[in-house]
């Protein structure tokens, strides 16, 4: 069955408008009758029947609601470091389907592209679509949540004070990934670090260890791209966990 | 340290040629004296100083040779249902920095793309170069091995007889990924198969199950891509035998 985001939700009935039920009417060309799933964020899936389809709304009874356990049960943020737009879009949409919670774009000190302004904002919009479609297609039933572009300054408050904070760096030889996730508590929130392009400068690194009590960690012998270091951090966190395989 | 591919290896010096040579002279613009590192695809690597640079060859005198334990120890091999373009070149890619030792390009029932003939030698030289690229970049010291292009009933005499087969499936509800690796033995290779986009059919899975004793894996409730199965199982593995995190 299809899948919609809900843009209202009544007792019996919800409701789909604009981009959602322009791509039901004229994409699906659904008809009344046809059953669909909507899910509104909050981690509840309803399957309805079209009721009503209008000029700018799409009116279904609802038939059931679900609560399915799909969502990891860790939460797991990415702060990356900005990199070339391919890249970002790519750690957004994998990471969204693999299961994290959300993503703050960070100004590094190595970010080629430095996003400011309207520009920033641009771009925060288009990524959060990406992302809501990616919940989309794998499931999902709350899209991730794409932060404002921050520094590093503003950083901490973003997320809650009980988070967890990961950082792989190259040059950390000894502490390994998991060793680390065996001290850490899967029911506080984990927030993973990651270097743009060209990696994280050691000053950065040194912050992130004395401000955020950042646990420095090591990937392995081989170096990885940015946006593998962010897919492939995500995927060991959450399977660690058994949020993943 | 710049890194190049051997051509030809002697007692005391290393020879580049064509895009290797290439690019040290016109991209690197290096000098004799400068130094880099070489490797042969034989798991060694060897820090040159460059001697002589001529029309066709760079002429590297080996200073040290090493055997960095870069490699990942278990033999993990991707079997990929062929998809559209920039998927295989991701997962190729990306396979390669993690740690593959090599990938199949399968042809599934559902591949859009089938890539007979010429055509299908064309694209695995194409993606030959993108492995060997990422090799270099991850600083492997072996290049993965990108195979022709492979029918189902061809796949078993690519790959050693004691090879594990893996094959993660939507369907599959109560196998997951991590108990199965626990049954698995690192020492032996392991193969994953990963459906193309819109997955392998049930008649696939069968057969993978029936003909080469595949297990048939959960990766959990959130719909992955084909490119993101691919790399998330391969992240998987890897991390649990250690060769990653």
């Amino acid at each position: 069955m299809n899948r919609f985001k809900i843009t209202e939700l009544g007792k019996e009935v919800f409701w789909l408008q604009d981009s959602e039920r322009d791509h039901l009417v004229r994409v699906l060309r659904l008809s009344p009758g046809d059953l669909i799933v909507g899910f509104d964020n909050t981690g509840r899936e309803y399957t309805g029947a079209i009721l009503k389809i209008e000029d700018k709304s799409v009116t279904c009874r609802i038939l059931s609601t679900d609560h399915p356990d799909v969502e990891a049960h860790t939460v797991v943020y990415i702060v990356a470091g900005l990199s070339k737009g391919e890249k970002m879009e790519w750690v957004i949409q994998k990471g969204t389907e693999l299961g994290m919670r959300g993503l703050i774009p960070l100004r590094a000190k190595r970010s080629v592209m430095q996003l400011e302004g309207s520009k920033a904002q641009e771009r925060v919009v288009r990524w959060q679509k990406i992302s809501a479609e990616a919940a989309k297609q794998s499931h999902r039933v709350q899209e991730p949540q794409i932060f404002e572009v921050c520094a590093w300054k503003d950083l901490a408050k973003q997320l809650p004070q009980d988070t967890q904070w990961l950082i792989p760096y190259e040059e950390e030889k000894t502490q390994r990934l998991a060793t680390v996730l065996d001290t850490m508590e899967p029911e506080r929130p984990i927030a993973m670090l990651i270097g743009p392009e060209g990696g994280f400068d050691q000053t950065e690194v040194t912050w992130a260890q004395e401000k955020l009590g950042a646990h420095s960690v090591s990937l392995g012998p081989r170096i990885l791209r940015t946006e593998t270091a962010a897919l492939a951090t995500l995927t060991m966190v959450l399977a660690h966990y058994g949020d993943l395989g």
